[in-house]
């Protein structure tokens, strides 16, 4: 775990886009093991608190996927569950399973890096009550799933 | 672990309360750690493949409900994430993460012994295109969550 350190003047936009290419690079690591490309760092303030990628076919896990993971290291390094000073970023925005983590640990900002095409089941109006969502709409967080399920579908 | 062996003749509706009398078991074990008493098993035809119970305070983190710690536990016994032929018995209705979990793993059926009180952020008619949820309506179980509030109350 490495600090990251604020630049002064930087606009908050150019901080969060790089935490969205730092979770970017979590995709990438899950590309590599044929996983669905998915990402995930958490901040506390300006410092990296935890990171994940999704490993759910490597791991022949269901719940594997990079928030939970995420999440989960991060209430073990922190030592709590409730992650109420803690700004998550992940390259997908986050299906029913991870929304409801990131709510039950109370994580209150949720930056996305490209909608997701699958449609979800929760009730967004109800969802915004409790965390806000950002899409940053990052090109290369969509265009690494398109090129994954391309590669996919040409095996 | 051990087989719960089914006994000829006992309809079905017997089989799922004996089940929901052993996820009420381990709610007793939550309640035994000051946790709000919430128990979880899961079966696989009529053998008991996991079970959990609650322990987001004890474990300090959020992810850690019954539903999927059970959950995890049995992609880990069974070497798979797809738990299309599982059934999952809980003693309160799943949270929005929880039954995202559930969806994610492909269990089909759901029992659960009472209804939640919070208001979920799920959308049941999208939910039930995916999973069955049977309300068993055991009075233990919801009697086990009130008599904890009661006591948390008076302390």
């Amino acid at each position: 775990m490495f600090m990251f350190h604020v630049k002064h003047g930087v606009c908050d936009n150019m901080i969060d886009n790089d935490r969205m290419l730092m979770a970017l690079e979590q995709a990438k690591k899950a590309y590599e093991l044929d996983e669905i490309p998915v990402g995930c760092v958490i901040f506390r303030k300006n410092e990296l608190v935890s990171c994940g990628f999704n490993r759910k076919e490597s791991k022949c896990n269901s719940v594997m996927h990079a928030e939970m993971i995420a999440i989960n290291a991060a209430c073990e390094k922190l030592g709590r569950w409730r992650l109420d000073d803690c700004c998550l970023y992940v390259t997908l925005k986050p299906c029913m399973m991870c929304m409801g983590a990131i709510i039950e640990s109370r994580i209150k900002k949720v930056y996305y890096g490209t909608e997701n095409n699958v449609e979800q089941m929760y009730d967004i109006s109800k969802i915004s009550k409790f965390v806000n969502l950002y899409n940053l709409e990052n090109n290369d967080c969509s265009k690494i799933l398109s090129d994954f399920f391309k590669n996919k579908r040409k095996k």
